[in-house]
């Protein structure tokens, strides 16, 4: 009677930098005012009026077992949202709705990877990628990029672990931890890996509505690419709305008979009442989503502008998402070192690059998710802090 | 590029006297009158108290991100209950609060079976056993019951499989789709042979609410058994909650640490509003849970009426679930045959035995899910046509 190895070995083993999380969370515990810059959730509750829906989808009645597949409604919502966006014909047999984004990650690579297949993702990374890939049984691994590149990963790259077999990759555009936002040269590169070795793309879109420069491209549309994309979708951060659970897979309609036997086995579908609340909030169109997302293209220029007048912080292209990623190499700290003397000296959380895999290093991911005072201020004594250490 | 073999398999292919519930579903949308005796739900909706909680929650700001194993109300809600329920001592850490009680199934096999693992069920089984077991990648190992023992499992039969290597057991009771309760004596060789033979034993106790004969024991309760069993529960049932996907596992501490990582990378928690409404509901004590129960327990009994008076359909004694299992067999027809006549003859939609296994074929499943008039009025006719069928 033991565990299985699969789950025993989900997390890998190494801690990577998140002991100065752990250490905010202990210093926020004892009441100490920390500037929490680590998490990527918006400094704003759901929209009462999204909360309005709900409530009056369950007291309608909306209480029963929803189709696992996602309501019709839904299904046909988000197909219209992605044929609108990406102009890739879309209806809703392409569309499964899950319960948030990471289960959508899980579900898309229990599709594509046998045990033991090797799956590629780009490093730095969201901080379950490695795992999710090791949840199903797969080898992660990691495609180095480089700072000097924007961390946007290069098609030869990723050919060389191509080469060596694997059944999937996973891109993220925007980019989580980096704010980088993948043009339509570096997707072409990838789209053509994929296809020359015959890899499923897994492309994680949950940032799709905080773009700052450049557009959005979704992989998806590229030539030959709906075949064997699956989009991970979500309403967490284009509606605010990460508490309630709310994602989806986009695939070609026979991958999504299978998830959707699959979701029959492992979540049984999408509270209706939820699924409901989302069909209102998409309905209330581009609108309500670039109000949400409006403070964080807010915060990355005033981080611009502080950064601006010194040379000892850089600052990665910030193209989108809710993150800045900072390059504070010229102090001679590491990320985690630079990130454990912030927080220790200023009552600053960040996260070290180094908890995102091993290209960021030097570095540090900050979340723009306090207000615009209390950021620009926190901003402001980082690159003190940065600029003392670097004398 | 191929979909994995894991999730092309997870159905496993047979048809299984589904045929008659899809033709059922089709007849309604087709706006024929059925009356619908398929699907374990109730037929009343969640308590409009309990999502004034649940508004009340999310209005009050609970919608962001919930602590991934479950909020520590909740966690401890569960715990106080188990203890209570069933005298063994548990506490908020051997909780891990899931999206409903199906991926509560799905990550106990994952964190007890590796792929290629035999995995023990009892056969009649509920309809996703099988495709959990294989979803995992594990193999499922259906071990027979016998009509003749209310499809009680019998130590001894159970123990030829484990012989053979088995990581797990999964047992149900109160039990669907048989509506038997298993007794002490059931219990304890169950128990038995999980330590002799060294298995996991995943035990389904989502019906503990609903038993009318005898006693819910639940088998983490027997010596030594609460190192080795992991309970799959859910506010589905007792709580007309099916839609709100919220359950738990109750494991070894060990085993929860493990689970909490799986889930991580899985489905990144329960929204928090929901957590909420379901403290709130557990917090309404049995007296909620007694009345949601009473319908079932009311047709019961007018089942028990109905069948008194002939000698064609037998009733598998009715102890417990919302279910039950008649013997069709003097019909000379077979489960599924039986179910088909019914449904064309007189538009009344049951579950052929055969759906469940192969342990109760020439039986049927009725769910008692339609009010009290409908369902004498449905038993009447069914006995009706099975003696015009046995005559």
């Amino acid at each position: 009677m033991k565990l299985s190895q699969r789950i025993t070995n989900i997390t890998g083993g190494g801690s990577d930098g998140w002991d100065v999380f752990y250490k905010a969370r202990r210093m926020i515990a004892k009441g100490v005012d920390v500037t929490e810059l680590t998490i990527g959730e918006h400094d704003i509750r759901t929209d009462p009026v999204i909360l309005a829906a709900m409530d009056q989808s369950a007291r309608g009645g909306h209480t029963g077992y929803a189709m696992v597949p996602g309501t019709q409604e839904m299904r046909e919502a988000v197909a219209a949202r992605l044929t609108e966006r990406t102009g890739v014909p879309t209806s809703y047999e392409n569309i499964l709705i899950t319960p948030g984004g990471q289960s959508a990650l899980f579900a898309a690579h229990v599709a594509t990877c046998s045990p033991g297949d090797r799956a590629l993702y780009i490093d730095p990374y969201y901080a379950t990628y490695p795992g999710t890939i090791r949840g199903v049984g797969a080898e992660p691994v990691p495609i180095r990029t480089h700072a000097a590149n924007a961390f946007k990963p290069k098609a030869e790259e990723i050919a060389v672990e191509a080469t060596k077999g694997a059944a999937s990759l996973l891109v993220n555009t925007p980019n989580n931890p980096t704010g980088t936002v993948y043009g339509r040269d570096t997707l072409n590169g990838i789209a053509q890996v994929c296809k020359e070795h015959d890899l499923w793309l897994i492309s994680d879109e949950v940032y799709d509505t905080q773009v700052w420069e450049g557009e959005h491209i979704s992989p998806r549309s590229l030539p030959d690419m709906a075949e064997r994309t699956l989009v991970v979708g979500s309403m967490s951060k284009s509606h605010a709305m990460t508490g309630s659970r709310i994602g989806w897979i986009a695939a070609p309609k026979e991958v999504i008979t299978h998830l959707i036997n699959l979701a029959t086995h492992t979540t049984y579908g999408v509270p209706g009442f939820i699924q409901d609340a989302a069909v209102f909030a998409l309905a209330q169109g581009e609108e309500l989503e670039a109000e949400i997302a409006a403070p964080f293209e807010r915060r990355r220029d005033i981080a611009k502008d502080i950064l601006a007048n010194q040379n000892t912080v850089g600052l990665v292209p910030a193209q989108g998402a809710m993150y800045i990623m900072l390059d504070v190499r010229a102090t001679g700290l590491s990320g985690e070192a630079f990130a454990n003397s912030l927080l220790d000296t200023h009552n600053i959380a960040t996260m070290p690059g180094e908890s995102f895999g091993h290209s960021a290093h030097g570095h540090i991911r900050v979340a723009m998710t306090v207000d615009d005072k209390r950021f620009k201020s926190a901003l402001q004594t980082l690159v003190d802090h940065a600029e003392h250490l670097a004398a």
